[in-house]
């Protein structure tokens, strides 16, 4: 594994490096530093396509982190969405043991309880910062400012430093009803861009969309509409984390004589953290759990489910099949599917409609009932007008979204500058005496990591271009015994033949055909050839055959020994 | 493999068995049969989402066809996609040699083209129908009609006997402004509806877009206006099969000062077979192929190229990695994304659309400048109440579509049941006796079959589950020389193990611990083991460590031989 070397934190009056979150939604990751001391704003996860097969999420260079853990002197995280806290059991224990991580009252909580999953939970080098809160963190004096998200308890972060001052928006959108009475600080970001604001980078994953977002309290009318017409038990599933929409869900289900049932365990976990939060969004006695909602009238029962992604093992998605214990489906049912489906996804969600469909169930997918958590097109445009930076580098999101965001800084004379993952951007600070446009970028060779259960490594130790090689390739194992005769000729004593992932014709013909083939290479070799040139002889005329009979190029492992004269 | 018994085609009045094409998008083959006498309506490929590994499509059941062949008496093709035409080349040798295959003109160039690629095109047993032809096929006089899709020449057909009349529509939309001026027959539906019919088959793809599809001519008009506003070189991906739009690039190349570039092979294919046909939907003196336009300026190029689903190896996607020979990508392109993104796509299409980002390329993916070629809500309500027939049977979808599309017929009073692929329908006939509600439906036992390649066979045939367990668990080949002693005890004298798709750990420490643990299982094996259980023990063994350090239980190979005493 190559590692970029120890200068690339440097000691610039002002630096940024995106280790992920570039170019790629998710994977969040951003450092930040003046003078060589660096920050980490955010350590999330990258989710992986269903398409690629043996690693179940993507984390930010962990062997860059470790080189350079003295300059990075703190990770502070702007909210509790996996994508912004997911990597750090791997990061903290890259990072120097004593390295504080700053985050919100609730945002903690979720760190908490993901840190305790992997035992390493640690109360002391935590610290909380409340909205609007100034606090000092390594080199910077740091400012949270109040945003609203689809997760309770979200800040942007202002970095100041003597060589100027960086916000960082992270997720937000501009929820003018918010459902926790939380608002959106609009007079803190003009505080701010008064003051003077010399980078802005911000959340460009919905610059695409024209307009603005709905606010979840509408989301929460259109839902409770469609609850209250229903006469039967009514399902809404959604993302576990929208504690928003939750505490919605329990001012509907008061409102319409039910209780809310809680499937799901992921769902369960987000309640107990803001329980230990103290920001329970619903009375606890509407609260039960579906195994012991069995006696409950289904007209009383306001079921929120997990399963909005059609995930193979969530309980909406068993429920779909038949096969969930205490989710029994029927014709009586109404099914709000309440979020969006992530690009990927679509397959597993429609699949899922498909036997919910079978199931008779009622289904309502329209997007009405759903908004989303990041700023549209107006609302992006409302923030940039409010804090008119200096300099802007758009942050979360596919390049065609950077590039999105880019123009429309250009188009209110915002000089903006597309960066990728590993581009370390050098400013001179404030006052800027370079501009954007001719600030030095310097693209450092970092290396995506993976995670999979218990393994974490790079794509090479992580062998993912071969377990996909190999699955469309197949295996083949030959093992042979070879006999030697006096004068050194080899001839194939015994030869077996086992195939994996292979199609081996009617009656397995092309697997006794590959098996003839490497006897005949072996008996077809010169006397005295050495056994690593027979071996190499005997992969290759299998190879070979599998590829006559298949188009394939199976991975061929040959076992030979030499066996006795008989 | 199981094969449904003879019986599965029965002699009732009217039968009905969807081989496929119900429940899922694609694959579409119906039988439709009187008295034990079938015909196939349509012969197509299923597509695969990209997350199956091993197979690139799904087709019918060919040992049913086969075991049944006797009782199929043709095969009637509605239109050329390959929904409707790729299954041929392996449902063709499964049936008699001499069953005809009826099909338009057009949609014959593209079965010729077909079939040739696998060298089984004859001649001699296609039949062509023009629209409202009637004609004898096996035990039915069949009448097509006139509909408009997204390629040229498409039909609905309509089976009449003596037990009644049965009009399978496949795909189609109603286009009042088609490019070609060849418009949807209403007069002849009308007619059909009011000779009467007892059983309608309708195409359920589009019955959750409410409203009415927007005409090839609008989507054209919406075209040009992009392509004249800009400068230089104009980039259009689209499917290759929808000649009609081709027929408006060609229209617009000509207002516009610009040759009509053409980029793909399966577009020239397309252009080939409407030649041959005599519908060469574009003047041929504006055709040029990319490789000869070299020298044309940029201005005077609209292009034409594959790639609008983001395949891998299509001109758009490898032009945007720039890895094109001919097509070099800038930001004085404007790229016209003209299609919609068939669900499971959304992955590889991003990803190409940030890569043409990267690019500067400006991209256009709205939706103004796609229309479908399948019937939204308005006008499959339109086409119900113009036929009115007796029954009606939703074809062509997912579950969720056939279920929507069901209610739609029964909120017009036109009783509608719901099948599955394998569902076999029989009917009493006309006048009909029984009501569909209470028709026999007889569930067969159907088995897909997967393409990959030249190998064909079953899910288990094809390996696909193991392909998919081998890539995410790994395999490791054990090979041992194993000693023994005097008492029958054995001693592992020489292991040397491989592993394929597994993480190893650092240093491979994963796989010597496996090593050590294989050499300590034989000899703990007790005097006089067989072979068999020393192997299943190191097996075990090795299972168990890889399980341990990676939570993974590969397949282990293991492979013993007894070495001489040293």
């Amino acid at each position: 594994m190559q590692t970029a070397p120890r200068s690339a934190l440097p000691n610039e009056p002002l630096s940024l490096l995106p280790l992920g979150g570039l170019g790629k939604i998710g994977m969040n990751a951003m450092l930040i530093g003046t003078r060589g001391r660096f920050v980490m704003v955010d350590c999330g996860v990258g989710f992986l396509p269903p398409t690629v097969v043996g690693a179940d999420k993507m984390l930010p260079d962990l062997g860059f982190i470790a080189a350079h853990r003295d300059r990075i002197e703190a990770v502070l995280i702007t909210h509790g969405h996996e994508d912004h806290i997911g990597a750090l059991p791997w990061v903290l224990p890259a990072l120097d043991p004593a390295t504080p991580v700053f985050a919100s009252r609730f945002t903690t909580e979720l760190i908490r309880h993901r840190l305790n999953e992997h035992g390493l939970w640690r109360a002391d080098r935590m610290h909380l910062f409340s909205p609007a809160a100034r606090f000092a963190v390594g080199p910077f004096e740091a400012q949270a400012l109040r945003v609203t998200h689809s997760i309770p308890d979200c800040a942007s972060i202002a970095l100041r430093s003597e060589a100027g001052t960086i916000l960082h928006t992270a997720d937000w959108k501009i929820d003018d009803e918010p459902m926790d009475g939380e608002h959106f600080d609009r007079a803190g970001f003009e505080a701010l861009g008064k003051d003077g604001v010399d980078l802005m980078l911000s959340d460009s994953t919905n610059v695409l969309a024209p307009g603005r977002t709905r606010s979840e309290t509408e989301v929460v009318r259109q839902l409770e509409r469609r609850v209250a017409a229903w006469p039967g038990r009514v399902i809404v599933t959604m993302f576990s984390s929208n504690l928003h929409r939750v505490r919605g869900l329990g001012q509907i289900a008061k409102a319409t004589g039910r209780r809310l049932v809680i499937c799901g365990r992921s769902i369960w976990n987000h309640l107990e953290a803001a329980q230990r939060n103290g920001t329970l969004p619903v009375e606890p006695q509407l609260l039960v759990d579906i195994e012991a909602a069995r006696d409950l009238p289904r007209a009383q029962q306001l079921v929120l489910t997990t399963g909005s992604q059609g995930e193979p093992r969530s309980a909406l998605n068993r429920a779909a099949h038949g096969d969930h214990d205490h989710l029994r489906l029927d014709k009586s049912d109404l099914v709000l599917h309440s979020a969006r489906i992530i690009p990927g996804n679509e397959g597993d969600v429609h699949e899922m409609w498909n036997n919910l469909a079978s199931r008779e169930v009622t289904l309502v997918a329209d997007r009405a009932i759903h908004a989303s958590g990041h700023a549209q097109r107006d609302e992006l445009e409302e923030l940039l007008r409010l804090v008119k930076p200096r300099s802007f580098v758009p942050v979360h999101g596919e390049t065609t979204f950077l590039h999105a965001h880019a123009a429309l800084a250009h188009s209110l004379q915002i000089p903006a500058r597309i960066l990728h993952n590993g581009d370390r951007l050098d400013l001179e600070g404030r006052p800027a005496r370079t501009p954007l446009s001719h600030a030095r970028v310097t693209d450092l060779p970092l290396v995506t990591h993976y995670s999979d259960g218990p393994s974490t490594g790079d794509e090479e130790a992580m062998r993912l271009k071969e377990r996909k090689k190999i699955a469309w390739n197949g295996v083949v194992v030959v093992a042979a015994a070879v006999e030697r005769a006096p004068d050194g000729s080899a001839r194939a004593r015994e030869v077996s033949i086992e195939a994996r992932a292979l199609f081996l014709g009617p009656d397995d013909a092309h697997l006794k055909d590959m098996r003839e083939v490497a006897a005949r290479a072996i008996t077809a070799c010169p006397p005295r050839t050495p056994w690593s040139e027979i071996s190499e002889a005997v992969r290759a005329s299998v190879r070979a055959a599998a590829r006559r009979a298949t188009d394939k190029r199976p991975e061929v492992i040959v076992v030979l020994h030499e066996g006795r004269p008989t």
